[in-house]
């Protein structure tokens, strides 16, 4: 199986396209804008999915589902949540279609106009917010922890598979809360939630901080994000949580009597992550052999494939493949055994390290002889000689060597790739060449807007726990007390 | 806490509405026909999807994503499918709103009007075999065992929580074939996969059929259903599974090179089950005190509620009562200990059997004496004392009896409810009181409509394996091979 597709070195956007649609992760669909999630990709997506909703029960949420649909009159009651989402609104005019005069197909019926157009959800605050007015009254309701899995629509000029897709999955936090500091702690607890499933799962080092008020989520009085580094330098946006103040309560009216018996609005988050983790763990690791998967969010663990002259030798490595793959299997781990006689054993070698397998076991009859298996590992594509007793352990500790060293691997290439810089012209020659740069900020959204119009790049975050220093702002030379991370991001 | 509602008897349609609201299992939201599903609700979905889940997997098939949109021209393409589905389509034509000129709000922006408007899937047939064509070439791709765990919407007048709504969550399997023959096995290996989790999960009965002509679904060649029976007499459809034939291969081109190298088109089916089920399950075992749920689908399935008096008594009760819930959990059982000190237990005790869990246990000073627990079933609301010694076996298989005894109260419930009719003054009279009601029907859809005009009864189903006997139409008196299943039907 030849994957002919470019290096990361020839073409950093066309390696990564090419790899998401020869690796059966997504492809475009026939709807502009949105994209099919093919088996193997959505395989990695189930994977995220149980993992995150067991953090998110285990920290006390509970899943609900509200409408795809939003009336269109709720949008415009943030004032800043509808002037950051109006311009991308899928709208939904009409209930019905009727056959076309001409015979020929059907045409929308214009009998069937709403009186109040419909938005498909771009995020769901609005909606929640009036349901939730019915659901407080108390501080006895209160704290509301509920999650919903769910896809939105966001109307986009320019999308990517996984990165920015008009319609994409993803889940979204909605908090209710008595007081402010509540509702920080519960946007802060997420934000690690959403940190430690990057680092320990996705093997993905990320850095925790707040946005600018530039960049914040529309309709929110700050926004945290996880905000990781590419292979290519640029950055990447994780996943967000936001503090909401009681900006929708106010818009929505949701007021609650509290311990004091006095009316009071209520304290609110939010917080999400999408099918652009995909994109992000996709980005992350592969190579130019193509994709790699970090043991814990790989759909298949283990492949083993069987070498052999005829169909004696094959039952007998059959009947030793099948043992492993139980005494694996026992262990939790996720086999493969690829015993298909219509691919050659060069051709499924070449699939699984397409794929991303984490670890490929090949056995031949001299395997037999000696009591041994070949195992090869994707991340650094290097093979060695087991002896199999006791192979169900050595693979479990290879699996969570291998998911280590991805995240070390990646962990120094950010390093490598983050720069301090003091002046502009070092600035702008930096953040042409990519990486995290470290640069002091005056602090205005002035400064930032016009160092985004000279550069592309933008403040990815203000680190949480950031060391202060006095500085002077590379762009303006007013003073500043820290240093944040600037970027060109995805 | 009292629930006040009315009981099946006194109005059976305000009884299940009543319920589905107070046990926190869904309500109505602020968009016409659309439901906010409750946390309650929702776990009771997510334990029904697991096992669904797990049984599609278990026969091979995947799960993936395809988009909610669906260009309106698609739709034209198998005859009978836009036919069926036309008249209930949401249709978006905008992308964009923007600031009204009076400033009061935000108005679709008519700049951008979708130059072909785009269907909310209402099911996913076309857009799914649109994208089958570029996966299949050779009988090598298949077969193609595809499903989609997704929101749907048909524009609904008449709305009801879970049984009808505009938007629905369900599961939909697409999968492509080589030969009729194996498409047809497909669609019935289906069926009993549903009939099986109806019955072993839901505790609920169901007949295994096929549908007539007339009530088939739109580009089906054959559609299969079961059939269960609700408390008001009234059929409800729980599940289908579509021969689709090639219908939609021809419709959407999609043709394979078979093993004699002849281009031929594929066979197909499609199946789905959706949060109607949920409906079905509220409806088959629950009672004038609540919801009574089958324990392999609650949520929470014992319940652990302190009588006490003092707090020592209830520290002394807290150390007896987390041992045994984590004795049960250790066996797989879902326990919640609630010993919240702001509700009484008569209030605890009202809550867990108004929302159906299935084994409340209570713990006093004088069980820690004697060594016991107060054991209620939800099923039948009896009490019994037992002795703690390997209680978690006890529990176990007490939950086991229940299960096994909402399946045979509800089997012998449909056994009551089912009559054989000879006349057509018979068939009037039983059909007004209900049950489902076997009779001789001449095969024509002709007759079908007739008697659905005069009676507002529906084929059901025709039962797969049914007693051939000869006999004559109840309504035109033609002769007919078979008794038919007649019933209104929700």
């Amino acid at each position: 199986m030849a994957k002919d597709f470019p290096t990361r070195q020839e073409n950093y956007a066309q390696w990564y396209n090419d790899l998401v649609i020869k690796a059966d992760l997504a492809e475009n669909s026939a709807v502009r804008g949105c994209m099919v999630i093919k088996p193997h990709g959505y395989a990695i997506w189930e994977k995220m999915q149980a993992q995150l909703d067991k953090m998110f029960k285990a920290t006390g949420h509970q899943n609900a589902y509200f409408p795809l649909f939003i009336p269109k009159s709720f949008f415009s009651k943030e004032a800043d949540h509808v002037e950051g989402f109006a311009k991308e609104c899928a709208v939904v005019t009409h209930y019905r279609l009727k056959n076309s005069d001409d015979g020929k197909g059907v045409v929308v019926d214009e009998d069937a106009k709403l009186e109040e157009e419909l938005i498909i959800r771009p995020t769901s605050e609005t909606i929640i917010w009036d349901t939730y007015r019915n659901w407080i009254q108390s501080y006895r309701d209160l704290p509301l922890l509920i999650n919903q899995w769910a896809n939105v629509v966001r109307w986009e000029m320019r999308t990517r598979l996984f990165l920015r897709t008009t319609e994409f999955l993803w889940q979204e936090g909605h908090t209710a809360h008595e007081t402010k500091e509540e509702a920080i702690e519960e946007t802060l607890k997420i934000l690690d939630i959403y940190a430690e499933f990057a680092e320990k799962w996705m093997a993905l080092p990320v850095h925790k901080g707040l946005k600018s008020a530039n960049e914040k989520f529309a309709g929110a009085v700050d926004t945290y994000c996880i905000e990781a580094l590419m292979q290519d330098g640029k950055a990447l946006q994780a996943g967000t949580s936001h503090f909401l103040g009681q900006n929708f309560a106010r818009a929505f009216d949701v007021k609650f009597l509290n311990k004091e018996n006095k009316l009071e609005y209520v304290w609110a988050t939010s917080w999400g992550v999408s099918t652009r983790l995909m994109g992000a763990l996709i980005m992350a690791h592969s190579d130019d052999h193509g994709l790699v998967l970090p043991p814990k969010l790989a759909p298949i663990q283990v492949a083993i494939v069987p070498i052999y002259k005829n169909s004696d030798q094959l039952a007998a490595i059959s009947q030793k493949a099948n043992a492993i793959k139980e005494a694996l299997e026992a262990k939790g781990i996720s086999v493969k055994y690829d015993d298909r006689t219509i691919f050659k054993p060069g051709w499924k070698f070449s699939e699984y390290e397409f794929k991303g397998v984490p670890v490929r076991l090949a056995i031949g009859p001299r395997d037999l002889e000696n009591g041994t298996v070949e195992v090869a590992r994707r991340d650094t594509l290097e093979k060695e000689t087991y002896q199999l007793t006791d192979i169900e352990n050595k693979i479990m500790h290879l699996l969570d060597h291998i998911q280590d060293n991805l995240y070390r691997k990646a962990l120094a290439f950010r390093e490598e790739n983050t720069f301090k810089v003091d002046t502009w012209d070092d600035f702008k020659e930096q953040i042409e060449k990519g990486g995290f740069v470290l640069a002091h900020w005056d602090g205005t959204t002035d400064t930032e807007l016009q160092i985004k119009e000279e550069t592309k790049a933008t403040i990815r975050t203000i680190p949480l726990n950031n060391k202060k220093e006095a500085g002077k702002c590379i762009f303006s030379g007013e003073p500043s007390q820290q240093r944040v991370i600037f970027a060109k991001a995805y």
